[in-house]
């Protein structure tokens, strides 16, 4: 784990001087920037009221994403530097799926006032690090902080297209259902650390959690600092593929998306989802790209073939039954905790 | 107000079966989507995993900043619809203020999963009626909708550029100093509220807040729904400002950082800044525009001449004397109260 050392986890911060409300806003600053290298793309970056990005081609991809304390993540498991790898990964496969290239991306973040100056330092070099690793060049180029009860990180993201965007719309019947990236990782990290990171009252625990990634180094490393395939999006788009979207909700929920928008069905073959096809079907926030490909293209390498566009309308099927839809709702499926 | 209505405010919401727990995330998206009208600029709209939006000149601007429940605002005050239209108006001026034309946000929002829906529609209805009065044309182009225990939104707006953006660091020795929009309104407004719409043990009221609309609209319209001379900015670009900024943390504090930025002082005239110097000097949230002229420069008709740039090394003074930098800041101003 690249991400995690000791002295790098949120409780093990100084306490007393250096909390946010004791330095105020433009020490905080002074001391995130730094930590933040220029995006090739900023014509004008930080510093003013807004910044200014170039977009080739006379047009922008934009997305933005939110991670919130509790829903979203634990301080109690993810370091700092996770928490901003995750922030920025998560946003970098939405502007991947839809076929283009990262460049930019402004990050909002609300803190406690009593938060620690490491924490969002940490932050800051977590997302420098996933911009260094999945989309070398890009960078941030604004941002805003402010005050709240509750630590949010707010991403928006841009990028630049090459040639025509890749919707969800596009997937036609014969088409072969690809997929780049990991099925259930994600997910299967959650569980290890929902059933071996609590303590006896059910809280999220600290040591716990770095016991398990001595263990499990890859499963909590895909939950909690998931490295995605977001160059893999521009070689999709490049290789002619149809229809494309980020898994952040489960393959057969984000499959069904696209299903509805190109008014197709999504029909997987179990024998593509590994050795447990309900958890690849369900297990939210592997981040990976799923796409509809004519039949006589090229793969990417990144891309392996899971399924087939079947005449429907909007359903998603396993070996030609339809399944219900699973995944996560961020408003039916949060168990209330934070940590 | 035409922003407040009966029934439109938080409390009066109906309880029960709208939340957004109890309607789920793609239920809640159908409720809102409606009442936001597509972007003249989105190639391709809300919909996707990214939207893609035209960018005049292979470039475009961007600002994004967060409104927090508490810090930023209390239920108990705004309206769902003044609280969308502030948090549009706020981010439109940061494109103003780079003498852009604003084209089109993201919305992030995150709210408790008791929230009722009606919160989150009457936030649309203010953001798009926002956009119609000040910047018609622009859209929401996409956002985000996360589960937290503190409502907020977090906007990022993106604007076009007719020529070269106008920085806070232009300004030159001899440039007049001139400024559109309200001195203090904001302020003013927000004291009233403070003085007088909150109950015997200090807590923000409903009914206290809809007596003070009523004696006092314009203030307290300029504190919950401002109404920023976003268009100015473009015409100040188009008028030869060097320097630029949005005055959002009081006109003192704001004029520092242009003379800062510009290795200048900023020399106000007291007789140019109301009957209450002091409250125009730390007055925030106003949202008004503060840019240097050359002096041989033809002012567009919303800005007026408070004072010059003269020799300095990043002061601001009044009459020729030095004054302290005040205004806002989210860490060490805000007093913990929400409501």
């Amino acid at each position: 784990m690249v991400l995690a050392d000791a002295g790098d986890v949120a409780g093990s911060s100084l306490p007393g001087a250096h909390t946010l409300s004791a330095l105020g806003e433009d020490a905080v600053l002074a001391r995130i920037l730094p930590r933040l290298r220029p995006a090739v793309a900023a014509l004008i970056g930080p510093g003013d009221d807004g910044a200014v990005v170039a977009a080739s081609g006379g047009r922008f991809v934009v997305s933005t994403d939110t991670m919130v304390h509790g829903p979203d993540f634990r301080l109690a498991w993810h370091t700092p530097r996770e928490l901003g790898w995750k922030a920025a990964a998560t946003n970098l496969t939405d502007i991947a799926a839809m076929g283009a290239r990262p460049t930019a991306m402004t990050v909002a973040i609300t803190a406690p006032s009593d938060t620690d100056v490491v924490v969002l330092e940490g932050i800051a070099e977590g997302i420098q690090e996933c911009l260094d690793a999945l989309a070398p060049g890009a960078g941030v180029v604004g941002g805003d902080l402010t005050s709240s009860p509750v630590l949010t990180i707010a991403v928006t993201v841009f990028g630049d297209l090459a040639g025509e965007p890749v919707r969800r719309s596009g997937a036609r019947v014969g088409d072969i259902v690809a997929h780049a990236g990991l099925l259930g990782a994600a997910a299967r990290g959650l569980a290890l650390l929902f059933d071996g990171a609590r303590d006896a009252s059910g809280e999220p625990d600290i040591a716990l959690a770095c016991a398990l990634r001595a263990r499990h180094p890859d499963l909590i490393a895909a939950q909690l600092a998931p490295r995605p395939p977001v160059l893999a999006g521009v070689a999709a788009a490049l290789a002619g593929a149809t229809a494309m979207i980020d898994v952040s909700d489960g393959l057969a929920r984000d499959a069904r998306r696209v299903a509805v928008a190109s008014g197709v069905a999504v029909d997987f073959a179990s024998d593509a989802l590994g050795p447990d096809v309900n958890l690849a079907l369900a297990g939210a926030e592997d981040h990976g790209l799923l796409a509809a490909f004519p039949p006589d293209a090229r793969l990417p390498d990144s891309f392996r073939p899971i399924g087939r566009v079947v005449p429907g309308v909007g359903h998603v099927l396993l070996d030609g039954v339809i399944v219900d839809s699973v995944g996560w709702d961020p408003y039916l499926n949060w168990d209330g905790r934070a940590g």
